[in-house]
């Protein structure tokens, strides 16, 4: 007969599923926010977010949590039906209830202050291109995030970086990081150079011209999200300014905009948030009200968008089998619509300025530059009066280019005005390990790739399903990759790729 | 110098000011849950509104309430800016509280139980025409209601009836509402005989026919809300199975449903829904943070949708000006599309058995019916077993007409199922305060009549911005419409309505 599962442990479901449904309910909020609601309701929608997570925060922080999470780990876990999620569900609360503590009230409340004020000012800024005038606030914002980083590297255990990095990749460590970066570092450059030169010899190839009725897209969108398996009882595609995959596990809600110009850059990033919203959908239905039962990361997010939108959705097989629909689909045709040309319009590769624009070849670049520099920041050792500069030195050395402003510069990004510090990197871990992934998922299941080529997505995501969507936060991002590719992360199946791409298959 | 607000009242602003983000966000929710959500997430979004309730139901019985109230009802009021109003939110709060505290935990949980089970087991019924079916789970959930009926009258100080209508329509008695009814059921079937002696005389008016494509209809519905003054900055239209306006005074969410055959009922139901918005987006901005700050009733509520729906938007004025608009918008013409037939098909009368598909006339006796016989089943002076039988011959002796089977007769709308018992005599209520509010309203501001021809809106609502909207719940519903019509409600103006436009004017 199988153990009853703690007393304390079931105290902490039940807490845990209740703080769940608020985290639900926020980002139901958040995504009525960015695609529904009118302008005139931000005051209001700001208090309702903000009174949710201060219920949250207090649920989160109770007094008798501590108690109830000790007795829960110290309790007999033998003969208790799914004990090792459990205990995992216990790591991730204990985690949880680590960022949530580490930090004073007043310094909560002054970081969120201070990341509102910011990033107002940003906007205006950016559009001036004027770095000094969000300077003073940017460097307010940096001393609370140092502060912060201080408090929750104390209550973790870990140096600065790693301790704002755990908020995003559990676990991560920037040490690693140097190392998987140091190593694109000495490959890239190079590459890049040769990539250039072959693409400059074969020539630009002609894009496909619009107009390209909003509708018209928009079902293409859906069908496409169709094909790749999203199931739509379970979510919805809207309209946002700025696309992201939000809502809930089982009520994923995913955004694009259209440009009737280009219905690339829309598809694409459709195909890109389904990446995301498959990972949602996959998650293991039992644990969804529990931490453990939430994605592992956001290295590991973003390795499902890039796996659909970069490994799969450029690719020759895909593509061979997706343009005919695209021609049929608009009723067009002509040397544009050409698979090869669309392929080939696809991994166009330049060194450009601005990294929601890269490519998958230099947009690494960006991320390394945006990792170093934060990392100075964070550690004192670069002032923020002289971000620009090292801004353009760093993309120079890496990229070869130097923007001409600071908009096209470290005003670009939205994350450090907001906020966001230690994100930047999980963007490169993403693309690295959607390579590593994409290569085992072809070795363990050889007909994924003539399924892909017949636009059948079905049996790369069950093999998605099983090794990684199924087992949400049970295993650590390093352990979950271990067991789904026979290693940890390295840079070698990324740069193969983009070897064999970009290349070798060019 | 003004006096300070006292501390306690400033500790329950501020409570309230979190109930009220509370409140929004399950508005919000709810809307969302209606117009936006993809069917499978229903499981986890009832759970979200359940947490998110309980945390209200939590922060409304918090222990220190009681004291903090009695403190700030006992405080120095002299000299405090809008004491008035604080006074009254102090006595909104105390109502609020009483209703959230009369009912043990047990009980509230049992009824939610009870109420979702019925309602589960009504959608079969219905469809089956199967009273039988239900009446079990209806008495359950009876019993539950009489009960919830005792503790809050017991708390209130109310009798049982007016102890249920109190949730609804704070300070309603069925004392009043039995004289009010008693008069209009003298008036009403001999009435309607005149009047249906009247239309078979002149002939069924023909009826534009489609069809009207739901895009065209969507515009001319949102060109129409704009002409009635409803502000898109703060609102929204969108599409659900059941029209409702929902959302908050800051971001009112209002719905129709389109049919292509017939533009009338999706556009008066626009019509009808911005009356509600209307009120919601009049509120005082300073106090839609707090009890009294919110609107009236049900009755006033209702009064503003049925002015614009019946009042306004039937009579010989507007219309004379609306439909060429609406000729134009479809690029239609023809006998259906005169203004005066058009009038005729809006106005027509007719013995039926729906409620919601009932005419001006006839409301009533739906509404009656019902009130008379959910009274009697909370007194205990009907059995639930009884109750189609009793509904035929009430139906009979007031609108001549029985209905074949239950689905046409007890089973057709939602309310007792789902709990909503003393609703109903709200929607009649409504209608003859609107029918008092309009006359008030051309008496005071005679520019009123005028503009509505040439449909302009904003003169009237100017006139109910300022006598209704803006006073929120200030006042009683009674001192409110003595203050904007120089009488407590009677039936006086709905008859003299319903005789010029059913029978003088015809």
């Amino acid at each position: 007969m199988p153990s009853p599962i703690p007393p304390a442990a079931a105290a902490l479901l039940e807490r845990f599923g209740r703080l769940s449904a608020l985290e639900d309910a926020l980002s139901i909020l958040q995504w009525d926010r960015a695609a529904m609601m009118p302008e005139g309701a931000a005051p209001e929608r700001a208090t309702q977010l903000a009174v949710l997570s201060g219920l949250h925060h207090e649920l989160l922080t109770a007094p008798d949590l501590p108690d109830l999470l000790a007795a829960a780990e110290a309790a007999a876990w033998e003969g208790v039906p799914d004990a090792v999620w459990h205990q995992a569900n216990l790591a991730e609360i204990r985690r949880r209830h680590a960022h949530a503590t580490a930090l004073p009230r007043a310094l909560v409340e002054a970081l969120s202050h201070a990341s509102s004020t910011c990033e107002a000012i940003w906007r205006g800024a950016r559009q001036d291109s004027d770095f000094k005038a969000v300077q003073p606030a940017l460097e307010t914002l940096l001393g609370l995030v140092r502060q912060s980083a201080e408090a929750k590297a104390a209550a973790l255990g870990t140096g600065l970086y790693d301790a704002l990095l755990d908020e995003y990749e559990p676990g991560g460590s920037i040490a690693r990081i140097d190392a998987l970066f140091a190593d694109l570092e000495t490959f890239l450059p190079a590459f890049l150079d040769e990539v250039l030169a072959h693409q400059a010899r074969v020539g630009a190839p002609p894009r496909p011209q619009g107009p390209f009725p909003r509708a018209l897209q928009e079902s293409l969108g859906r069908a496409t999200m169709a094909q790749m398996g999203f199931d739509f009882r379970h979510g919805r595609l809207d309209v946002s300014t700025h696309p992201f995959c939000g809502g809930t596990p089982g009520d994923v809600r995913l955004t694009t905009r259209y440009d009737e110009e280009d219905f690339l850059s829309a598809l694409f990033g459709v195909i890109h948030e389904t990446g995301h919203a498959l990972y949602e959908q996959g998650l293991p239905e039992a644990w969804r009200t529990q931490p453990v039962g939430r994605a592992r990361g956001m290295s590991m997010h973003e390795s499902q968008s890039l796996l659909w939108e970069m490994q799969v959705g450029r690719s020759r097989a895909w593509l061979a089998h997706a343009v005919p629909l695209w021609r049929a689909h608009f009723g067009r045709s002509g040397p544009a619509w050409e698979v090869d040309a669309v392929r080939r319009a696809v991994t166009r590769v330049e060194r450009g300025f601005i990294r929601v624009e890269a490519d998958e070849v230099t947009y690494p670049a960006h991320v390394i530059v945006r990792t170093r520099l934060e990392r100075a920041l964070i550690a004192g050792d670069l002032a923020v009066a002289d971000l620009p500069g090292a801004w353009g030195d760093l993309m120079e050395r890496l990229l070869g280019v130097r923007p001409p402003d600071d908009r096209r510069g470290c005003l670009q990004d939205i994350h450090w005005y907001d906020g966001a510090w230690g994100y930047f990197p999980t963007y490169t871990l993403g693309a690295m390990t959607a390579a590593q992934l994409f290569s085992a998922a072809q070795e363990a299941e050889p007909g994924i790739p003539a399924a892909l080529a017949e636009g059948d997505g079905r049996p790369l995501l069950d093999w998605l399903r099983r090794m990684v969507h199924a087992r949400a936060s049970v295993l650590s991002t390093d352990a979950l990759l271990t067991e789904a590719t026979g290693r940890p992360l390295d840079a070698a199946v990324f740069k193969a790729h983009l070897r064999r791409r970009y290349l070798d298959e060019a």
